[in-house]
């Protein structure tokens, strides 16, 4: 029965494993919401980080446009490289955890406080809102994540 | 049977799964690039981060060494961190895909020219080819990713 | 036969897997480390990315505090990014490495001296001990994530 347990525990049938794959997709999709803030920004700031894109943007060189920086595509950055340092270990955690047959009601909860939680914190630290509600979005990541790799190192040591 | 499928997913056997091996494992190499231009130019340059490895450099002092940037170092890490931003989502994304179903031909040729539009993105950024040569790279990687998230949760719904 | 082994693959029955998820719980844990020396050395030396993480150390606006960067956070950093850079990759690469049945020893032993050097690699970059030690460290991972990709190519092309 373990085996077949196994067997299925990556498909449709796995109701925690489909409500993974759910907030999985979910989470990609809002990981692009940085890569549209950067583009927009980069192109209608003239902020570009390569000698080659200001030459798109300027080929005759007639705007004498440089290489600069522009606090919202930093901005912008800085959610990513947040997006980099959160969700993308969620979603390879929150697969393993899958592993250690978990309870299903709480690990689907679970999985959708994160991506919630992942939302709100972009839409958070675009618009600025004072804080801690930034720092509260990603204590909630940050600590499902710890949450995970604890359960996962006391199931299989 | 489909718990047979399910079994043999993720093996040789399994033609999507054995294709996105090879294009996972091609993309890891493709991913020490940068590190090795990083590598280079950190050291050729005398372009360091850390006042260790300015101190490894000139152990006396008397080259006067700071830390500093380089440009040809700059566009290496830039390489590396957009490698993180698209390829490590493909690693994930394409390994929950296969576990779709999805039609044989379509998603090997997905993985394919994934792989391809990557190795390309790194040639074209690194010797500043002109735009939109990297955009396109670029737009490539992104859009199958996000073709990727879209069926994941279409699938699993 | 090969059938029965992929379905206990992802299990506690497969050593294996069951030494790869402690070291990724591990190194997910290591991971967090980074993050407290950001966030304790952001507030102490109030060097704060964003204008609301200003606000909310000088609501009144009477300290002066100003965006600024500190030694201690961007050396934090550097260590968060480069284990987004190998561990990561890692964790990805580990998982796919198992599915090529590695013999046990090796492979148990591989990932446990990734998990070591990198415990290592950070009390090193975070201690600034003289190089090459951190270069060493470093190489390990990389070397090993390296052989990982290599091994997944042979076995699956």
């Amino acid at each position: 029965m373990a085996s077949e347990m196994a067997s299925e525990m990556f498909s449709k049938e796995n109701p925690i494993f489909a409500s993974f794959m759910v907030c999985a997709g979910a989470l990609a999709l809002k990981m692009a919401v940085p890569v549209f803030l950067t583009i927009y920004y980069r192109t209608t700031r003239k902020a570009f980080a390569n000698e080659e894109d200001v030459k798109m943007a300027d080929p005759e060189g007639k705007k004498e446009l440089e290489i600069k920086t522009d606090e919202d595509v930093e901005r912008a950055r800085r959610i990513h490289l947040n997006d980099l340092e959160n969700v993308v270990p969620f979603l390879v955690l929150g697969f393993f955890y899958i592993t250690t047959n978990p309870p299903a009601c709480c690990s689907t909860t679970l999985f959708r406080v994160f991506t919630g939680a992942r939302f709100l914190h972009t839409i958070v630290y675009w618009f600025g809102i004072r804080q801690p509600s930034r720092g509260l979005c990603f204590l909630t990541n940050f600590g499902i994540n710890i949450y995970m790799a604890v359960k996962i190192i006391m199931y299989y040591m």
